[in-house]
């Protein structure tokens, strides 16, 4: 005795999701199932488009299903003023902690030369030629404050002088080791405040 | 600045997964976009595919594609013996422990007047006009041991009599107020070997 077939396959579909393992799956299936068939039904479809539709903007590579995304777009923003991120998170966080008006960069990662990460699988050639554009009169390096992060930073700064780009470090009241996007909204504020130059 | 329709879109359809909140939603999103689309794309289908075909079986009203499910087909099972129980996760937990041969009846649920939750909902027709058949001769009860699971225990111990099939309760070596579904084999069988005539 076990699930039917459709079932079975529902509930090792969903350990694709992280943090969710057999036991969880199976949870979650029956719940769906017993409980919430219209919010699976929606999920399915959300699922379905999002993985359809959403690329990667092509000036800051943030996840969006236009080419260029919405916040690329504002005019209001500061185009002198490059803030480099690793997660779509961060952009959230940082935009959320109101101490920064510029636009952004993703990196999507970090330097891992263990792990085989290198400059192109972060974007460096796209953010060479977006500093090459002449626009951008400083860097700011919000990169996580892990030794990965650190180097990677440190590679940016490099980047940036190359193109005579002013570069920037947020200010280390973000504590080492921490997760960007979990920090609250006035350490978020105090750590752009404080950015040193490189 | 926020992500994008479609993004937040897909955060907000995860959050129906139970034990998902809006944080592990937003991780969620952001990882199958950014590492596992194939996953993604994967679990659409399913969750598409789940919702359309699994319906419940017409016997034991366990959840199946198909109008009588695998386990009720089964001809090897002892049709005397019908166990009900409360989830398809009960389901497995009892056929794991390799003490029953019978056949199952899953009620989806406990009778819970302060919920609304009546015989109907249960199924206690369906489970009448199944031992009104004259096959089976035992029907065992392993509903929760919560008052709930007892109470409900009571009510179709009451309706067995009615038809003249005797009926048992699995033994209390299961915790009190613990959840069938997390109980170790052979726990679950000396419970089931230990049951007792009411």
């Amino acid at each position: 005795m076990s699930f039917s077939p459709l079932t079975l396959r529902l509930i090792e579909s969903l350990t694709c999701l992280p943090g969710v393992g057999p036991k969880s799956a199976q949870r979650m299936a029956l719940h769906l199932l017993d409980r919430d068939r219209v919010g699976a039904q929606k999920l399915a479809d959300s699922l379905q488009l999002a993985m359809e539709k959403i690329g990667r903007c092509q000036r800051c590579r943030n996840f969006s299903e236009e080419t260029v995304c919405h916040t690329c777009r504002q005019t209001s923003r500061d185009p002198a003023l490059l803030c480099v991120v690793e997660t779509p998170a961060d952009v959230i966080a940082i935009d959320q902690s109101g101490s920064f008006r510029g636009y952004y960069f993703l990196l999507l990662g970090h330097l891992s030369p263990i792990d085989g990460i290198g400059p192109e699988d972060i974007g460096a050639d796209v953010l060479d030629e977006r500093l090459a554009e002449g626009e951008v009169k400083e860097l700011v390096i919000a990169t996580g404050t892990t030794v990965e992060g650190e180097a990677t930073a440190h590679y940016l700064s490099e980047m940036a002088r190359r193109h005579n780009v002013v570069a920037s470090r947020i200010a280390h009241g973000v504590p080492m080791g921490g997760e960007l996007e979990y920090v609250d909204s006035n350490t978020l504020s105090l750590a752009l405040q404080g950015r040193k130059i490189l």
